[in-house]
């Protein structure tokens, strides 16, 4: 066995255990073992290189990560801008919104006899519940919120700037949506019908015709215009879902109208479905790279792994190693409180992709 | 051992193989196995039970079930109405469209190298292809569709009927669209921006700031409404996502305005995604029912399998078994021509729940 | 759009409704949709090159098969000679052997109270059920059947041979088993240890410590020689596990002694788990190609479903249109009942390989 | 909303991000999270329980885990006791060997063209490669050592423990086999026949008829009396497959001979596999009480997760909370020398069951 093949290079190199160790030196550890673990620790070196490399980088949220206790960790990557736009599903924003109010999710069982849950209102997310009166609450509550707007459409992502200054001005309280309006970090919210959110827009149009009305289509020209202004973006995405279509899509759209947009330079994604189905969740980092959602030449990985897993390790782990280079991080700016909005002291233009090449 | 447990009542029956077995009777054959097989077996049986009993029965459809050569199965339930109400992810009324047009999906390979399929203007989805350039054509013809429409907020169920119109006085062709159209389905789209049909709404923003308005809220009203006029539902859900929750959202903001709501009465789903990780495609039916989306006496089936393996031989015993049951079924009539649609010859209120009991 | 790509060549045809379509048609039309469906298409077209392709086929089982309805179609594939050689977990062939033995089991739920069930005496798999008691008759009926046997080691293959032929003698019930036992076609059990039918044979040692020794390493040597014999095979999986690598180690060892072998020629999987893991089971047919399993030119397949899903329509669709093949084929004859077994009337060495080229 | 329900006890806390939080913490802060992220925490807390409430240990071990770099995780766990009794697949030994013996596995990728690999001899797992020539090394190494041991059966747990004994003197390196055989920690592997720890022997039986003979019966045996000498015991599983269900079934055995035996009292896995397709690797804990496998009132948790992803943490968790409870442990001992093995200085009767109560 004189001469190696050129495929045996790098040795994996087996975990070894040191009792309590941090989650910095964690995950270089796991860098060279294999399968998801070793996905794992490159999702942190990646990400470290989207904050680097002057990216706009977008957050998707799916799946039940608010009620299920992941809604500080986003609210700290908004705060000390980890990502510089989240879309996210509505049931993530409404959970938050029902925390930040000073409710709870509660500890419970995925075992637990449903029709007793029911006779107590409680609703259950797998092994989490929460009470349906306190959301029956939070939907008059939303409601009313919407009662105070004007009377024309919104943006998604204008409207829920107006819902986390109104959160935060009644309760100075850390969460998604309030992290986000303080930081000034757009949340794109496409499938806003589809949440508690929606419904309580839905029972303000109830009471005027008038109210309530959500310019969905208008968050298409919005996020594309982000990728038109500055073409070099990233994407993290935890869960798939709606988000990370539309974080794919953004930059498709923005394409059709400016061709120096390329797709996204680095994507990571924490999942857990796979490809062999066909949904769009589970679709591959390899498959966007056909559709140009993302580089051809992008740096990209997939972690196979329930998200309330795996992101306090990679977090705790990232903000440790990253820390420099946040610091010398210059994000963009925006100004989320016009329609449209302004990115870096300009605005978008108005109903219109801000076109160039095409 | 005299006297058996009560536990063991009926006897599982080894599958008996009969070459080119009908599809009725494989599944007569298949409610005495175990595990998945089971379950779609008796898939079959509660679907029938729906159509004997008076429900108005919502399709959920998402995954890339009209790439993935599905619509036409689809288009039969419409057509013949083993259904009375479509919600969809905006990709697989895309992919219907697409075809509709004449254009086609292609058989391809998973394992194919991306970079060359991006070079030719290839979009993969897992294994199947479709050509970008005709993909860029459709958001055309979509935009130009909509140029025609009012400058007003349509809902998304008003939007796809027009467009289903549209589509079939143009092309003559069988698909989703036109046969929901042609049968008055209503279909519901609440991710609509999250799909390229969104994108071609945008592009028509992009011409005319009046143009390409969706008002996804009404949704939640016209769904909601579907259910207080008839609080008599079923759900049949395949493969998860918004439509998914759509669906027991309309029955959840129903009873909050008409007590005698009381969740699905019967349900079956057919989904890849798991309970444990808390996402809500993967939820199980028993979970729903602590939310009241579903009677928590309601008959209800799982089957975790992926839709392209299960709806064929499902569909196909299903039309053998209940030809007498839908030839004796009255489905509620729907006028969708309106704005608000209109059921059994009268219409549902504008911008408003059809309240009653609270 | 005048010259379409090169990867637009077949396009996907929507599969189309016809009521109670029989198996053969029903997957002739699904071998032009995508996803798993296409897959499953594709399995029956590759099992029938097998058959027509004068190869040993190799048949592994793993997984609740036998206690969930999946028998009888086993026992069909044997009696037939769809296959030439079963490798299968214990468990399958003891619950095989309890319903050969005239009992049965239980159609139940997954939701049950499972210590009402201990309580009672009911052992769950999932959602079905068996009798405890009976179960502990089943072992000491195995144990006396041990004590019948010579003191001297058994490979599993020959202990099998054995057992099938008292359980046929004793009840002449149809089974797999019994069908091996009269179609004479081996069956490997290489974690036998891992089953009841292990506990049966530790119960007979217990009673003289010279019974019940058997022999698994001869079983990689006879297993081996069955590929040096004939060197043309193929592999269908059903489930993962044991079987699955123990029928692609045989190829691997024949390979090291005979180097006409170069792996199986087909291969087709029904499998549940994923690659991205690293476990054997859910490992992929192309990872297989690396080690030499299979050969690089291979027609191969994998079907992402439970078995209990697809089995019954795969072979009812397969008995109808291999009905000629299968007519035509002259499988290797066996006789199983010496130490070690002969194929087409010459026996195996002792305890060696039958070592050529090597 | 005054008094609150019953089930609203326990308030899920969002997880804070620390930078570089340590293990320990990290997994405290996890206990009141959801999902899979609280499984984890749980797993830790039970973990500990085990230790200090005079169990027996098992741990159980499948999937490509020493390949991918857990081997020195588990090496240990053993040296330090934090388990009593490894079972394991043959492949894990058998990539611990490798390494022992100073070979390595590679990081690869899962995208790499496997006729390549297999054309430069390289076998991969999942995203990892290793030399086949250094493996066929291996297996002619571990024929030597067959050839010198006695011509009579040994079980794997005494041909393991003379294998690591033999490859501690030659290597003094440290590993699985080599920390088993230092510790006295038994090791079963109840499949060795499907492994290249399986070949190896039949090399050896190749070269003489008497040589390699494992007695996987006896295992079986001696498991059933490691539980009935002391019925408390515990169970840890990675990954499923055979090791699990040898590890309950030695409960089950053992309760046949003696009824102080009620099934494991503590139980932990982590599992890619799902229950409801049957199989014994995703099958619940709750399914395992109806069996008797586990106690009715033990304390249990399933991590659905990769283990490559959630050992590093577990066990370094796990290491600096029970870092009393293991100081003041005082384990079983064992003296593997013998055939059988003795246990806190009493031998196993020879190829009996220790029967008592029965």
């Amino acid at each position: 066995m004189p001469n190696k093949s050129r495929f045996l290079r790098v040795p994996v190199e087996p975990f070894a255990v040191t009792p309590d160790l941090a989650a910095g030196e964690m995950l270089a550890r796991m860098e060279k073992i294999s399968f998801q673990g070793r996905n794992l620790a490159t999702a942190r070196r990646i990400w470290e290189k989207m904050l680097g490399d002057d990216c706009t980088i977008f957050l998707g949220m799916a799946g039940a990560l608010s009620a299920g206790g992941m809604r500080l960790v986003v609210a700290y990557l908004l705060e000390h801008r980890y990502v510089d736009c989240l879309v996210s599903t509505g049931a993530n924003l409404y959970h938050d919104l029902h925390e930040t109010r000073g409710r709870h999710h509660y500890v419970g069982s995925p075992r637990e006899n449903d029709a007793a849950l029911q006779a107590d209102h409680i609703d259950r997310v797998y092994d989490t519940y929460a009470s349906e009166d306190e959301f029956v609450d939070n939907d008059e509550w939303i409601a009313a919120f919407v009662m105070t707007l004007d009377r024309r459409p919104y943006t998604s992502r204008e409207f829920l700037y107006r819902l986390g200054e109104h959160l935060w001005k009644e309760t100075g309280r850390h969460g998604i949506l309030t992290a986000a309006y303080r930081a000034s970090v757009p949340i794109f919210c496409p499938a806003i019908s589809d949440s508690s959110i929606g419904m309580g827009l839905s029972q303000a149009r109830h009471r005027d015709s008038a109210a309530g009305l959500i310019d969905v289509i208008g968050d298409i020209i919005e996020s594309a215009n982000l990728v038109i202004r500055h073409p070099r973006t990233a994407s993290v995405v935890l869960g798939g879902g709606t988000p990370k279509n539309f974080i794919n899509q953004a930059s498709v759209q923005a394409e059709f109208y400016d061709d120096r947009v390329g797709g996204h330079r680095y994507a990571l994604q924490i999942v857990t479905d796979v490809p062999h189905f066909g949904g769009a969740s589970g679709s591959s980092l390899e498959e966007a790279q056909s559709w140009g959602k993302l580089a051809t030449d992008a740096e990209q990985v997939t972690v196979h792994a329930d998200v309330t897993v795996v992101l306090p390790l990679l977090v705790s782990a990232l903000t440790a190693s990253a820390e420099q280079t946040i610091g010398a991080r210059e994000p963009h700016r925006f100004d989320l409180s016009g329609s449209p909005m302004s990115m870096d002291g300009r605005a978008f233009p108005q109903s219109r992709f801000e076109a160039r090449g095409k």
